[in-house]
Order: structure tokens, then C-alpha cells, then sequence
């Protein structure tokens, strides 16, 4: 059975909640860095023109780390410039100095950084400590504010930890309290291995705000890794949240299950917060359209489970 | 990457949560009752068994309708003897006198009955009018009440409908006061096609307490075809809903997707319970290897998504 009619949510707005959310979609770049195969430069142009069309106002194109560590998206350079005129914000990953040069040389305005909460990631995904890692973002923020670019502060491991566990929240408003001091004008906050649950949500909304970092510098990156993101979301809403990320079609695999999804996938999210009378901006007809169409580019089904339900596939 | 460590969420209890929500197993009726193949006999009660074994209290255990239109259950005569022993409550489905009739003289003390808050599914389900359908079900209840069985009462399309589009709130509230009034002793508010989102829940939660039927009268049934079925839950726990129903494993499938699920899966429940602190009884490690063990019998890898990340199967 279908949703009724026009497959489109029933509007029930909820007291209490953003009027609007700005999802910050990331498929193209925190999707795409973990497919397999090499999926041509036209497609990913491609895929993010659909995305514009379907109505997301932010799309993070691409990363401009080096392609020795994410060789899927080593066409940063050519895909760029075949996008960059579309009218939406097109932040792009940068891990330091070399990667801003590039970024710039593109015109791009908008950038992000990706630090860790926890010693362990650091480590893994950088090489180096926490603070380490800040020291090497410091002056790439500090140019990038300089020449009038948008800076976005990625945090991963915001709650647990594969190898630490649970992190305790008073790291994480260490280390958003100093990329917020060092300039960035938005946070993302990661549960990288997707184990949060909407109490915990709350709690470290609670800590930054008693801290001075507000909700409305922040944005919430669940994945699915548990089935707990859409609920986490719609805590962090309840906090005064207003910024989403979210991958089209759940794009952006775990490592150890083919179908299994990492991130929150964007229709699920827009069904909700257009059931909640949300405003986002996207036509969820299109955005489907959209994740029905890349997964066929990739060979497999959507994990989303709206994609599933409203493109009526059998998968 | 995996959990921290134990495989167990963190525990970050929420303020205006219940300290404990009682969890109504319906995957061997609700789930099974899908299944296009035969699953034998023996193999059932071993489900069962082992639902109880992993700290589920309520089980609902098959049905007793018409062989004819629920053959997947047409094996409760043989079923429920052989599991009516468990110290765990086994309520059991019943459309008429007739299935009354089987299941108390097996020993019943819990049973269900099915009604619709439509015209179209009644019709469709019960091939009666909403109001015939209660009429059939009032002698039911008072001969159930009458020999001290415990009544649930099922409302299907509480929210959507496939052909009729949103269900007004109160023309559920209306078939929900008559469930209450003709002796039901607990109700099952189901969004049968998925739809619902939290604002909804919400409305019709608040409308039912105005009406003077408590949450404390109130199971909340939510399927996961758009991937609200949590984030749906949340909001019903925080208007004071203790009991929500679930499929071990998401067991009960879509018609139209192979993989995807009906059944809000009862892990990626017990996950968010007992991380906002909520008690619940169930042994996650051991819910989530009977789901896989059911897989395997079933032939098809569970769409539950903390049932996937705690096995690390490849599915």
C-alpha cells in the first residue's frame, strides 16, 4: 500500500519546531568517497545539478584532500567548474593549506574542515592529535575567512567512539568552542558510528548552548548505522537546530554491509519534516527521481526507505 | 565501524520519558503472517521460545482466523500448545465467535481483535462497514471479558489510507471510544501504510487523552515503509505512550519490496529505549541472534538496521 494519493507526506505541524530547515546535503561528496568504483566526472556533475533542481540549496560537491586518500573524488578539479555556476551553495572539503589553494583557484566560497572529538579518530583519519589537528586548521580557516569564504567545522565521533567508547560531551564542546573561536560560522556535529540516541542528542545540544554555541550555529550529521538518525533529528529539532545533513537516496555505505546504510537519507528526512509542515525547499518527487536514477548509475538500490516506497521498486 | 565496545547503546536518559515501556512482540502473527512460503510449525514456537528466552514479556503468538485467509497461521491449533506454557504473555488474533471459540479452548487468556478507523480497509479486510465490523466484534469482547481474557484492540489506518487519504482525527477517536467502551482493556493505534509523522502522532494522542483515552490505554503499532516508525515512537513516548508494538528483526514485509520492512524492527527499538535509559527487559544480543536465526529460516537478511550492524553480516 501506498502513501494516499499523491505520495506525498500529510502536513501536521508539531508546537515548538523550526518553521524551516536548510538541509545540507552530502551525497556527492560524503557518498560518493566511499563507493568502490569510480563513478565518471559528468555523472557526479550531474547528480548535483539534479539535486539543485530538486530544490537542496546546499550541496557539498567535492573534497579537495589529497587523491592518494579518497581517489574517488580526485576529479575535484574537473568536476568543480562544470557545477560551480549552478545558483546553490557548493561547499567543498578542505583538509589544509594546499587543499584551500585549489578550492580557491576554483572560486569556490564555501569550504569545510574535518576535525575529530576524539583522540582515536584524530589519529586514524589525520595522523595527529586533537590539538594537532586544530593547529593544522587554524591558519586554513583564518585565510579562508580572509578572502570571505564560508567556513563549515566538521566533528566526528560526537558520541561514540569505535575505539574510546562514549565520548564524553565536555570534549566535544572543547573542541566545537575552539573551531568556533578560530572563525569557523558553522559546526556539524558527527555521530560518525551512528550509536546516539535522542537523549544524548540533547544533552550535548544542552552543554554547547550552556556554552555559548547556539543551536543556530549548528548542524546535526546523524547516520543510520542503528535506525536511530530521523529520531535524533527530530530531537535536535526539538533543541533548536536548524541544519540537517543528509545524503540522497542514504548514499554513503557501511563499510560492512552492502545495503546497510551510513547516512540519514534525505527523502526520509524531507518526508518527516514535511509531515511536520517543515519548509526545506525540496520537491520530494524530484529528489527521488534523483536517487532512483544514481542508483542505477551505482547498480544498487536505494537504502532509503522512501525511495523504496515511493518508486514502488522491487529491490 | 561498530558500537562502542559492547555493543550496547550509551545510556543518556531523556527528561519526560517513561522509566520502562513494555514491548508487544507481534513478529511470529504480524511478521509471519506475510511470509509467502510455509514456515513449519516447530520452527515457530522456537521463535517464540526464544523471544521469551531473550526477555520479551508479550508475544503475540498467531491467529485464528479463517484458515482460508490467513493460511501462513493456519497451523495455531498446533502452534499454541506448544508454546502456552511460557511465563510470557501470548496474546492471540481472533475476527469472530468462531476464532474466540479455538482459542479459549486452547487455553487463551490474551486475545486481539482487528478494526479499521476507514470505510475502505474495513471493507477490504473485514468486507463490512466500520460500525458492522464493530457489531461483530461486541458479543467477541463481552464473551472474551466475560471468561477473564485480556482484550487488545487493533485500529488499522489511524493516520493514512491508501484510498481514502488522511484519516480525519476524529473518526479515529470516535472507533477508538467504542473499542474502549465495548470492554477492550488496551488499544493498538496502527499507521498501516507508514505514513504518519510526529506532529501527527502527537495530535491524535492529544485528541484521544481530551477524549478521555489515556496513552496509559494506548499501544502505538508504526511501520518503517518511510522511515518514521522511530522518530514516530519518540513523539508517543513523550505524550506518555508505554507500549509500543515491534517485529523482532522487522519481520512482516512490504508488498511491493523484496527487503524492506512493515514492522518497525524491534531492535532498532530496544537500541533507543534502553540508550534514553528505558527499561525494557529484552537481552539485545540475544533478540538480535534470534532475528538472524530467523533470517536463516527465512532465507533473506533481516531489514533491521541494529540487526545488520550488531551481526556485521554482509547482506
Amino acid at each position: 500500500m501506498s502513501a494516499p494519493e499523491s505520495g506525498l507526506p500529510m502536513v501536521v505541524p508539531a508546537p515548538g519546531l523550526p518553521a524551516r530547515v536548510r538541509i545540507h546535503e552530502v551525497g556527492p561528496r560524503d557518498g560518493l568517497q566511499n563507493e568502490k568504483g569510480q563513478v565518471p566526472t559528468e555523472v557526479k556533475a550531474e547528480f548535483i545539478r539534479r539535486l539543485a533542481d530538486a530544490g537542496l540549496t546546499t550541496v557539498e560537491a567535492t573534497s579537495f584532500v589529497h587523491p592518494k586518500w579518497v581517489p574517488q573524488l580526485a576529479d575535484a578539479e574537473q568536476l568543480f567548474p562544470l557545477v560551480s555556476a549552478l545558483p546553490v551553495a557548493l561547499p567543498v572539503l578542505v583538509p589544509n593549506d594546499r587543499g584551500l589553494d585549489r578550492a580557491l583557484s576554483l572560486g569556490a566560497t564555501r569550504i569545510a574542515v574535518f576535525a575529530s572529538a576524539t583522540e582515536s579518530f584524530a589519529k586514524a583519519n589525520l595522523n595527529r592529535t586533537v590539538d594537532e589537528a586544530l593547529a593544522m586548521f587554524e591558519p586554513v580557516v583564518a585565510r579562508a575567512k580572509a578572502e570571505g569564504v564560508h567556513v563549515r567545522g566538521y566533528l566526528s565521533m560526537c558520541f561514540g567512539d569505535p575505539w574510546e567508547g562514549p565520548v564524553p560531551v565536555h570534549q566535544v564542546v572543547r573542541v566545537c568552542k575552539a573551531l568556533m573561536d578560530m572563525g569557523c560560522d558553522e559546526l556539524s556535529l558527527g555521530d560518525t558510528i551512528g550509536v546516539a540516541t535522542p537523549g544524548h542528542v540533547a544533552e550535548l545540544l544542552t552543554a554547547l548552548d550552556a556554552d555559548r554555541v547556539p543551536a543556530t550555529a549548528l548542524g546535526v550529521h546523524f547516520h543510520d548505522t542503528y535506525g536511530q538518525a530521523l529520531a535524533n533529528t527530530l530531537a535536535a529539532l526539538q533543541h533548536g537546530v536548524t541544519t540537517v545533513d543528509a545524503s540522497a537516496g542514504g548514499l554513503g555505505g557501511c563499510p560492512y554491509a552492502k545495503s546497510a546504510t551510513g547516512n540519514l537519507a534525505t527523502e526520509d528526512l524531507v518526508w518527516m519534516l514535511h509531515g511536520l509542515g517543515i519548509d526545506t525547499g525540496v520537491d520530494l518527487g524530484r529528489l527521488t527521481a534523483t536517487s532512483v536514477w544514481m542508483a542505477g548509475h551505482l547498480g544498487r538500490p536505494s537504502p532509503s526507505r522512501t525511495v523504496r516506497a515511493l518508486s514502488h521498486q522491487e529491490q
